[in-house]
């Protein structure tokens, strides 16, 4: 495989965030009248959920400190790595060595990638479930490894996320050497229960596969359901990281800070990844890190219950058309929605929705080859534009489906 | 070889800024007094060159902003990259298409990175210079290539910067598929001829090597020298990339800013990297380029003029010590100092500075595997503090002079 060959496997034409560099060729395919308020659905919408309050006076503190925010130690400030492990510790329920085993990272998408670069070597076998966040499968391909695809039969089931442990224990047996998913998982929104997360940790351990658990969602979680942090439970594998971040449910994305804790040589070497990717996460961003988990308690839980209320309204509108079909989220901003037949392509489905009713969703396909009837909606939106999106997408749908 | 191997190989302890995590063990080797100012010369002090006036207003506009600039295009924004292809066409002598020919990205170590990981194939034949940037060596182990320095014998000249282009061009007619440097040199701070930029953009193009050409101190040029920017050159190869950022003359480095120009084809593969590295350059930081080239031009007159300044009363000090030799830096903030033999090794040298005189200095070694008895100094530093540093610096040479 040469560089050109690779780079086509990993595609980026499509992922969120993309659309305005697609173009606008073609005709649109829907005489609809779908006017309305334009609608981002491929992420979260930070003027209708802003920062967390006291993010930018941080901020502005670090700029105002100096050099001793600007330069860091490559794995983070120290007192900011003493305070977030601290407080990861307290959410996690285990002990973070904030001098061995946590790194501030440029997002969590900085953090995935350092875990990857720092245990994927060519030729490794790495196995990571279907659906789920679809850099996954790019990760493996840029380190040169092999995907090891695991299905989550998430409709299947509704006290569970619905990973098949026997096909996981199988991959683990021929050889798989680390396994990265996301929990809630993206773009489902289901949560692991706890069965399935102490066999996941068990196989892990018994395999000695290396573990990347993403919980960037984790602290937004509906319905009172109970929420099992991988870390904490009795048998881990010797390997392992968690990754997560105050970019979603906290809406700090804009300063581009994640974390990543766990065994503390897979820390090392991820910072030597960082020392040649970015030398640092930015120095003045760091200081951000300080209103993370240190929200007014009030704030968070009204900011989950708007997020549930929202996720009921989406419910409550894709529900009403026979044809489309979801489970419902548990934790996490998004809805991953499987569409009826159409009578036009799932490419043509978004692109048309883009350019006739100006909403932006993700095609299925980020996530697995295999949903090709399928769109995922970032809900972290304003609820009366979202709800209106998603009766026009609802139409959309109407009008494309095959009889 | 495994992954531990290949991090052995990677190496971060001895990087500069990574000296907090030495620990402080081991006894100190000298009894001098060398007590004054403590400084860090392992990179610029921006409390003694701040940040660009008015960066700091320019990111609180992109915060004010909102989700217009938190979540940009992984490239960068389009109003930002037409902004800095605009100006960097005007100081480059090119025309770059904002479109097609630029990426924003978190620093110029990112924007190394992804180029780096762009043209990079696991067995691949990458060419660098010794000595020069220490990540150039880490990146092309990092991503599986093989490394293929060519000297550069910097003390040899005095009007270019002494690349052996015999060397170069026997390795690139052996299939070297990358070529990376830096211009000025980083850390001698020597600026290569025009005969050897066009030197170098002739057997780019003539063996198609792809270049990678980090110009992050192109703004910091001394007396008045000139200075030839490869990309603007008759040849040039079909596939380059030229990096800069605000991060070092501008002390913009807190903010992590760093761009890449150059083939098409490049930055579009630029960009997947991005995609899975950190999805795009800090949202709110990006706002921070409007400030770039756009400094009042007294201020980087001036700005230059001071550290020409400091370079001349380095040269002075070290200069009067026997047995102490360096080039005089022609462009950047780096002196590359050139030890006689002492009584103990550079590691203990170094770590002496530091715990007997407050000094941080980074050991040649890094720069190179020769670069025994070589330390590198970056003298963005505050004049008078500065130069009593230097001073205690040859006090302990002489301590330690094998006579």
């Amino acid at each position: 495989m040469d560089i050109y060959e690779k780079f086509q496997l990993l595609g980026v034409e499509n992922a969120p965030g993309q659309e305005l560099r697609q173009g606008e060729d073609g005709e649109v395919l829907c005489d609809l009248d779908l006017s309305g308020d334009p609608v981002d659905f491929s992420h979260g919408d930070v003027n209708a959920f802003p920062p967390v309050p006291g993010s930018f006076s941080a901020f502005k503190k670090g700029v105002l400190e100096g050099a001793a925010q600007a330069y860091t130690e490559y794995r983070g400030r120290k007192q900011i790595r003493d305070d977030a492990a601290e407080k990861l510790s307290a959410f996690m329920g285990v002990t973070v060595d904030p001098d061995r085993e946590i790194i501030l990272a440029p997002g969590t998408q900085g953090a995935l990638f350092m875990a990857a670069g720092s245990v994927i070597m060519p030729g490794d076998r790495v196995c990571f479930v279907q659906p789920d966040y679809f850099a996954y499968r790019k990760l493996v391909v840029f380190f040169g490894g092999v995907c090891v695809p695991v299905n989550l039969n998430y409709m299947q089931y509704a006290d569970r996320a619905g990973i098949d442990l026997k096909a996981l224990e199988s991959v683990f047996q021929s050889g798989v050497k680390v396994f990265m998913f996301s929990n809630p998982n993206n773009p489902t929104g289901v949560i692991y229960s706890h069965e399935e997360i102490r066999s996941i940790a068990d196989m892990a351990a018994r395999y000695q596969v290396t573990l990347i658990v993403d919980e960037l969602y984790s602290r937004q979680i509906f319905d009172g359901r109970p929420y099992f942090h991988l870390c904490a439970e009795d048998t881990v594998p010797d390997s392992m990281v968690t990754i997560i971040g105050p970019s979603k449910t906290e809406s700090l994305s804009g300063y581009r800070l994640g974390t990543a804790f766990g065994t503390a040589g897979l820390i090392d070497r991820m910072e030597e990844v960082q020392a040649i990717m970015d030398l640092r996460c930015g120095g003045y961003n760091q200081a951000v890190f300080s209103v993370w988990f240190d929200e007014p308690e009030e704030w968070m839980k009204e900011r989950v219950k708007q997020h549930q209320a929202i996720r009921d309204r989406m419910a409550d509108v894709f529900g009403a058309e026979e044809g489309i079909s979801f489970r419902l989220t548990e934790g996490g901003s998004y809805f991953f929605v499987e569409l009826p037949e159409l009578t036009v392509s799932l490419k043509d489905f978004v692109k048309t929705a883009r350019k006739a009713a100006g909403i932006t969703v993700t095609p299925g396909t980020e996530f697995g080859p295999q949903f090709t009837h399928h769109f995922r909606i970032n809900f972290s939106q304003d609820p009366k534009k979202a709800e209106s999106a998603a009766e026009r997408l609802v139409r959309l749908v109407r009008f494309f489906k095959k009889r």
